[in-house]
């Protein structure tokens, strides 16, 4: 059986152009004498809709686009990822997850998804109630075992400890599927593509069937989508692969013959900012935003959001703002110049310190007798908000934050300060990792300039203050916050670990007590198993400390 | 049976406290005679614990502090909310939302809940499994039929429409329970102590069996827990009603005689100010501010939440600043001075002006040929925002944002401005609502001055601006948001009753694109059956529009 898999990137609520894409990859892939054409999970609503789903007239929408793409198809199938409904049983949400399968005019076959995910960013039950029933469907004397992303993640040959008790693809194929197919909506996170890679093909090779795993790519909000959909043959081996981070057609023969590919992932630094390149455009797109806005502090968290803003929008769409005050330090424009130069982007230089002085002044009669503290430190840092703010206001620029992950968790930011903007490029990369990264980038020639990468991490809102002056060295921060948060690693595991419970106990205490700042964060790009915001929930109000 | 419910306020992962409360409790009831000790839904790690129950030391520290408390028990039962593991099968989470029934000396008995909320605030799927069993337990010559909040809810005769396939108060019926208990977490919103009054008496006359129904009381960051815990005898009439927005003890004999209790509910604007008060409170003891400190504008919002805060910690530690501009009326200080002298509060008055002047100043250069727009109103704002932030670093203060849930609705707020603040103590009461409490409170005094209640709502931020600039008269626009938001109207249900689609459509869309900035929106004390923040999720990029 010839099958296209459309590897395409849809805006949630957009059923319009989700239709046009649906519609259009089914002519060109019928035109190219394909069998049945595969467009990723809830294609058509777009993933994740969340609370939409809960609106009548939003499922009354997708259903009406999906009845009139289906009555578009003539002998070729197409199966896409949609909303149905059945309120037969007045029992639960009535709303299924589904697999819509076209042709001669309409919906022939609904396979809803089985396996609700409902932990980190997912929340599937909220909405959706599982499939009613598991069935092959015959399709051009092929039997389809068709599932939905999570269904096939529970074989209990693969993992030690399941979710859920019930297998669905294991029953498509007691029920004598001849071909699986599995529609998709997986975020990416490094490290994830190899392991679907291996966990899919020890399913092809165990089941003895082709497997067509058809994923969706694009971002939505702070989730980022990867592509790199996968084609196994019967013997698990790899035959096509997607692009990566990119919309990609192609059509795989199951009884074609292909080499077998076994390289899925790139090494961290490209996946990466591949990933954060695609997660700002894909925002900025999808908003309307033209422009990219970035305060540039002379530090090499700003040096790097600059430079994916680049790589995503051009350098004509980035304009960077630098800000200093008395503390900065003499670096810190000479270093953003160069910088600016090597992108060829465009800058504004706006001193703080009249501004800052002013409110001050105005802040004398009521802070008589008090000493100076952190209050006037981030006075500075909220008063490059306002700057920053005005700008995105005025010329309608996408404001980005430059936060990194070690900050945002120890709360080493100021609300409404660096913190603010409608986007945290680099808010899922530790510090040590945005040094790797940086010299990726620099391999063949100094885009990045050394300075930059090389001076000792300051916020400079005092004289001579560095970042070490309230955290632990970076190295062993990140390497603690890595167990805690991705890990999952239990305080006195990290304590064993790293040898010194008095800064792990130090280092955990922060990353409870700012709960509260992150709860006004902007979103964050995704790129770890862990992210901050969407799937992490904690209260911010709780007592609890190991 | 002699049954002690325990209303009782815990904080979120404070094991010691709670234990102490939950000991103490159960001590002092022992002594008065009691059979039998109620505390209500996870009491002992406290509710909702979200991700913390992903913690394995969290669980292990909650199942340890129950096994101590269980270690101290008599012959008197205790039975409180707690978590609870179960690793055998290897699939799923493991974990239990459970009740525990201790007596001499350990828990003799565990009845886990069975329906697992995962809607609105709730995401209990996330964490826990449903009961494999449900059973009665003999104690005390009776058959104790115990169930957990949600457990309730499912009562064929009540709904017309279920959540759930099962109903597990009827099982425990069926099996012989002769007294019924349900522990529960509940989040007040207004009207719902009336509906569970209806519901649970229903159920009780039905079944013919006494109910116990205990509820917690308290604050836990934007979920309000009004207490009032019920008990019914076998003819569906309420004996006793636990206090409201108080934590409570009372001993309640199924055998005993009572006079009926028909009123469970207070007005709307005596219910509202008593939980938003308790909530501020909460939130302040809970994270350890001592003083309150707000924006006052002259308008009634920021009036509506002083008077709050006097209420909540008293006018001793309310502290609140003027901030005029040029654009600022006449009356907006005379107004506010007369306020802070009715309510007996401390204040300061910094102009903004010599900052909002020096500011346009610096951004003169990047702003050239640029004409006045809405960038210079909410610099405005946000240098407002500076000001209150700077106090509340310098003195510790808890600065609460004003905004009301119109102007979030609709993004009538400057994010990083007025949006600065730790929790939204009105941002889940219309414009209209407001109104209406403002009259209660002043029903037989003139506290909140009519200067303020009777001038035309305005930002202040250009001259002679008004909010009706921008949006629909505030009760038309109010009926728009009610209608969308809590009573999940479909759009052209609204527009009908309405009548001017365009309205409505206006509203709708503005609804629509400020989900960004309620995404970094503090935290609002919920109210409603359906507020802003966690129990409703929208994505921020998202293309549908109705």
């Amino acid at each position: 059986m010839k099958i296209a898999i459309c590897q395409s990137n849809s805006i949630i609520g957009g059923l319009k152009g989700n239709s046009q894409k649906i519609l259009s990859g089914y002519r060109q892939a019928v035109d190219e004498g394909a069998d049945l054409i595969v467009f990723p999970e809830l294609f058509l609503p777009g993933y994740p809709p969340l609370d939409l789903v809960e609106k009548k007239e939003f499922r009354e929408a997708v259903v009406k686009a999906a009845e009139e793409i289906a009555a578009q198809t003539k002998s070729a199938g197409l199966l896409f990822g949609t909303i149905t409904e059945d309120f037969e049983d007045s029992v639960g949400t009535g709303v299924y997850n589904s697999a819509a399968l076209c042709y001669d005019g309409k919906i022939q076959f609904v396979q809803s998804k089985s396996l609700i995910p409902n932990y980190d960013v997912f929340d599937e039950v909220r909405y959706f109630e599982p499939a009613k029933d598991i069935f092959v469907h015959d399709f051009k004397n092929e039997k389809l075992g068709i599932s939905i992303c999570e269904d096939i993640w529970n074989d209990a040959d693969y993992w030690k400890k399941r979710r859920y008790p019930i297998d669905p693809v294991q029953k498509l194929v007691d029920n004598g599927a001849t071909i699986l197919i599995n529609i998709s909506a997986s975020p990416f996170s490094y490290g994830k593509r190899k392991e679907k890679f291996e966990m899919l093909s020890l399913l092809a090779r165990n089941d003895k069937l082709p497997l067509i795993y058809a994923c969706c790519v694009g971002a939505q909000t702070e989730l980022i989508f990867d592509g790199g959909s996968m084609c196994f043959n019967s013997s698990g081996k790899l035959e096509m692969l997607g692009k990566i981070f990119q919309e990609d057609y192609f059509i795989y023969d199951t009884k074609g013959s292909y080499s077998s590919i076994d390289k899925v992932e790139s090494i961290f630094e490209e996946e990466i900012l591949k990933a954060l390149q695609l997660g700002l455009k894909d925002y900025a797109d999808k908003t309307g935003f033209k422009k990219i806005l970035i305060g540039l502090s002379g530090g090499i968290d700003s040096a790097l959001v600059s430079y994916i803003a680049v790589k995503a929008l051009g350098a004509e769409n980035v304009h960077v703002v630098m800000m200093p005050s008395k503390y900065s330090s003499e670096g810190s424009i000479d270093d953003s110049l160069k910088l600016i130069h090597n992108l060829g982007i465009s800058s504004d230089n706006i001193s703080i310190q009249p501004v800052v002085d002013r409110t001050i002044e105005m802040l004398k009669e009521p802070f008589k007798g008090m000493p100076e503290d952190v209050t006037e430190e981030n006075l500075q840092s909220r008063i490059r908000g306002i700057y920053m703010m005005a700008l995105s206001n005025k010329f309608g620029f996408l404001l980005c934050t430059t936060g990194n992950k070690s900050e945002i968790a120890t709360g080493y930011a100021t609300l409404y300060g660096d913190m603010c903007g409608a986007l945290a490029v680099i808010g899922d990369l530790y510090k040590t990792q945005i040094y790797k990264i940086v010299k990726f980038i620099n391999r063949e020639k100094e885009i990045i300039p050394n300075e930059i990468i090389e001076k000792i991490p300051s916020a400079e809102l005092r004289p001579n203050q560095t970042d070490q002056d309230s955290l632990p060295p970076y190295d062993l921060l990140d390497r603690i916050l890595k167990m805690y948060l991705e890990e999952q690693k239990e305080v006195r595991e990290i304590s064993d670990a790293i040898g010194d419970p008095e800064v792990v106990k130090k280092v955990l205490r922060l990353v409870d007590l700012n709960e509260f700042k992150r709860k006004q964060a902007a979103p964050i790009l995704r790129v770890s198993s862990k992210a901050f915001g969407y799937g992490r929930r904690f209260p911010i109000v709780q007592g609890w400390r190991k």
